[in-house]
């Protein structure tokens, strides 16, 4: 066998070449040892950021024995090795609906400058207070994509499609409580929205969102 | 026994004293024949206007027999005998997001003017499009009470709730299709509402909201 | 841009003359550093009470350095800066059906307070029992809305609804196990509910219901 | 093979002995030609009342002619060859909470008649208006189990076992709408239920209620 | 108000006469000095068993200071104090189908033998080896009434009613894992069951379970 | 392209020589005519049996005029080429619970012998009459697998599975009301079974257990 | 007001210039007159492309009437005034898995069209029979975004997505029995992707996949 | 009674010879002691290997105090006394998608060797990569059954059925977060596999899963 075979794990070095961001690492369910060993593996034979999500500082520890210059971004629960990406995306705004949300946004956000985007950070700009979204409405449009992150009734996706005619992809995240049912509302909200030109991905998943976003500006 | 046994129902006439309003009956599960028999008793018993939701033309041609004044709102699947309200409540906005969210809107409206409330309706100004909303924002703010009423990811109520500080009734709809789930995902949406006055009533249930909507803005 | 904005989080100042009461602080998700900072300026820019829901002693820790009068109410998981509401609402009687039910109501009734509401707490008063809550009619009765908190099957609020002609607004505990099933049971026995006077809150959202009681009976 | 087998079904002669009465038929899913030839051979066999539940009018034509005496209770869609039970049972009361409850409560009634019971049907006495439920506690406690029948939202079984200390064998119906979801609240409602003398059977399971019931105050 | 009032509870001495059996308390939500205060007050004003379930050791140690008699029964997670019955029940069956389904069956058999009931418990009897259920008919067919403790799939309850004519109260159990659902395949399992003597209780509900069947075997 | 491309459909030719049956044509979501034109390709280009499943009337007369030899299964839904299977299979004892478990039993039968098994069919052997499975366990024991069909609680694989050592593919079937939520009870019970050599296949799906059975037998 | 209110309905004139597409119709729960009102609207209003999706044949008898040029595409369920579009959009491939996902395609590849992209159809490629779309990489290759339409497990955008670097807008769709719950296991399964490129949309949502795959792939 | 009554338990020694492995101890809800004392009866009583699985740390300590050969494989959580099978099996493929898979893929794998069969182990090669896949095709093709390991959206043993003619077990696993809501979504997608050659078991059943792709490949 000529692949890159650890045993426990076959890291895929053909996802550079394809997705111009290397294969990303999910981080639960792998001991940190298994994180560290395919991140060297990653690292050596790809040349742009390697990226390792959902995440723990075991796992950081880890990685940094094999690649010293890894950071830890502890609030997305993201690990990186910030090397210049291989592609050029557009622009994407990254818009949360809350203060609590802010991990998933990041993460979203991260992601997509690895794999070439230029980000605009808009956080707490929820429903509740519509004013603080209407008073950012110049930088929203100004961008080529929009992730939008929300919890609770996840309605902030709808309200940013009636307001600009931007592809919106949205991440419903995990926070709320009772009927929440750790993001299943905001995802529903999401997945019903009655404006036409909004995605979505899993709950939590700012990777995904990112990186989507990133794919669809890229300039080819 | 002294109260009003008919074997399979027995009429409560203490609801008119009670609420301002005699019992209502839900049409689903009666036959036409045991709805007009107990449409006969409450018409007796009562001054004030009597309702039949959620019914059915088979029902309205049996209650005609012993109601001859008795209309049937088709949309709204409601039969009215239309009389003087015995009590008087306040202004009430009844909202609605989509086309398709009407009988359910117009079943909240007829229920608040019947327990003696003023209605302004206010219809297809959903998220999708926020500028029909806005346009009407002053009608709005007028009102003592709203009932916003949505199907799909039903976040109307949720932006009313972000440009007025009025209490909100909101009724999730059954309309939509696929993760709709028959109004789950607009009832989670309204559940999980980052705008605090907003409360629900169950999937359909215009009358409930037209009710609470009526009984909380009465003139005592 | 001139609006409050702290990076992860913009206050919205708008609040307290929207509804009476200054944006309130859901705990769940935000850091105690973060609740600080917002609450700092909540209680800087708003005359009335400050209320921090669902939150922890860390958190509490934190607030009362910026805030040395905040007070920490600890079944209710809530921090409160005690002052004047600056609006007048009617009396709420605040139900609970079971000892276990207590944070929530309490935070029901400590937001009805804040938002300017007089409140008569009656505890301990589940159907199992039904004498406990007959000997209690006329304290009930004398209210002007009722906020009826309870789990398990969550039959309170219907009871109560079959005895009074008052607005109920129901609160489903998590309370319960095995096919409580973190309070949906109770949330659908309230959303069911065969008396027409019942609106519904989230799961443990006492505030929520405490809040839109204070609202709908506000002198105005 | 010595047992009754018809290549399609082997009716089951030994529960007349074990349990009182006759195997019962299931309705759902048999074709009316089925039906008719497993009666035959009940009817044959055993000699107690024969009963088909959840059946239908062509289901009856087929069976009227192996059985002429056999009579349709067409609310209860239930076919009764009615001969005299074979042991005596207890009284039962079958208490139903609303008008469109009364099939279910009529299939319970039927079936514990057919077990040897004596039955007391008490029926329309829902939570929404109690005092009809107080006025009728006298016959009420005069029984030895209680059937309660209930839908939507289900609270009168825990009501009733707020007010005697008898056995209550529950019903949920699939009456309602909306997040009743067929029966589930109701179903939710009584088993998460804070009075313990209360058990379950399925949803729209008169059958299993009425046969318990009779079972549990057989005279031995 | 002359009931007994703690502020936080209202403990319901109507019970003993009710029920044969004192209010118990579900521990679920109480701190221990509430259980306390509950069991020093029941203890008092009643002369049968007093029992705490689904409790803790903590509450054990305050329960110990105001009833030094009351023992913990640790697998079955039960405070009881352990007092003549005010009635007798008949002989119930206790079975369970597998080594953890013990703490529930535990509870069951100790409730049963507090409400007067003779118990028979007969464990790990499940349908995986139905030999072992086989070896031990005759034990069960000389009860008056059975419980069936089961988790996973909870086909014991179904399996037992195709051997014996006896009413079964079937308990559902949180054991299992992946779509075991934490005991809602059980309860599935025991709701549709195919032989119609079974009704069911609560995931985990071995108290109700047990209550009920020394109620329905009461020698009046 | 040098598939068999007919613009809605790309039949499949390769599967007779990889799985010894041709690819069958599962009806849902098919057009009579796309159904035909479809068998008429799979006839020509394949010497097995062609089977159609979960069919209608119309289908069948759409096929019937490109294979005259087709027949229809009315009870299984099932359309059959009945040509010489093209492998041999071992022997399949095919086992339902009830009588209602007919249609998907016959559809397993069918599709076994189709793909060169030996079918033994037992029926309405369900747990509620368990002498009527004891009095056939020579005949079951004699089989290389086993199929085992069932609805409601979905019990009889576990018990069969307590009595032999045989594998069995589990069918659970949509027979049932109420909680059997359309078949989802049995499919639980199934994957929950006490014993290990229960394996599932989707609620009704006849056609892949009696497949799976043929396969695992057939001679090589 | 100044907005083009009808009533029971306010066409939004102002999405054409927003999106490039006029505002689309949604058929479910109009009347076939509320439909052609407001297709008549859009009609004189905007100058591209009308469309209405999931309607009937009697909507489009109305629509008809007033739009002669009108067309049913029976099959999507879809009704189109076929107009140059107003924009230039990419090259999309709408890739459906079976012949019974074709109507959710077609909505996919018409609205796509509608919105100016060139549309390249390539169905029935399912992953029962790999090898159909390895013979298509070529044509998939060359496209600039991909919709990928599954029912039954949803497995198909996942398998493009690990042969492909192209982002993939899943649909799942309703095609399916038991537990695909109408879609849902599908939708699970595209959320749930191991692959980072793939969004999705609603269940049967063929138009907003259709809709975004053009917004993303548009000249600018 | 003479067999082997514990009290908490009643091992079933007749399995070694119904099914060629003792019975396997699931090791969830029993305590380490009740543990050691059941794998002391199976190693007298039986000559094959002995399993403990899903069990911990504080088992395996007792488990050695009776059985000082027992190995713990921690990532399988499985106890193992290492005999000699007593059956002969064929060779079993054990295919996992990814490295967080790998603890239920060992479970399988190692029950299968427990049962006779000879294991090849094909790990991480899930589908977003799936040259990985196509590169083992022939050690797979060599298998005479596979078990097939998946989490997240579940999609591997369905694309392994559109390579090969096997028969497949699938086992869904909990790894994944959001909306695979603990295994369900890959289950699901398991259950609606479009390849006709797949059965499931339970959620991380990887014991059931060995076992019987063991069985269904025994030699005779």
């Amino acid at each position: 066998m000529t692949d890159d075979d650890l045993g426990f794990a076959i890291p895929d070095h053909d996802r550079e070449a394809r997705w111009g961001l290397p294969e990303a690492v999910l981080g639960i369910g792998k001991t940190p040892s298994q994180i560290a060993q395919i991140v060297e593996r990653l690292r050596e034979r790809n040349t742009g950021p390697v990226l390792v999500t959902k995440t723990t500082h075991e796992a950081f520890d880890a990685v940094r024995r094999v690649a010293p210059e890894a950071e830890f971004h502890e609030d997305a629960r993201l690990i990186r090795i910030a090397r210049d990406p291989v592609v050029v995306g557009g622009t994407i705004g990254v818009i949360a609906a809350g203060t609590a949300d802010y991990p998933f946004a990041e993460e979203a956000a991260i992601t997509a400058e690895s794999a070439g985007a230029t980000v605009d950070r808009i956080y707490d700009v929820g429903v509740a207070g519509l004013h603080r979204l209407f008073a950012r409405l110049e930088r929203i449009q100004a961008c080529d994509a929009l992730v939008v992150v929300a919890g609770m009734e996840g309605a902030l996706p709808t309200v940013v499609g009636g307001l600009t005619g931007l592809p919106i992809i949205a991440v419903p995240t995990s926070i709320g409580y009772g009927t929440a049912f750790g993001g299943l509302a905001a995802l529903l909200g999401m997945l019903n929205s009655c404006t036409p030109q909004v995605t979505c991905v899993n709950i939590d998943n700012g990777f995904g969102a990112g990186f989507f976003a990133a794919l669809v500006t890229r300039k080819r």
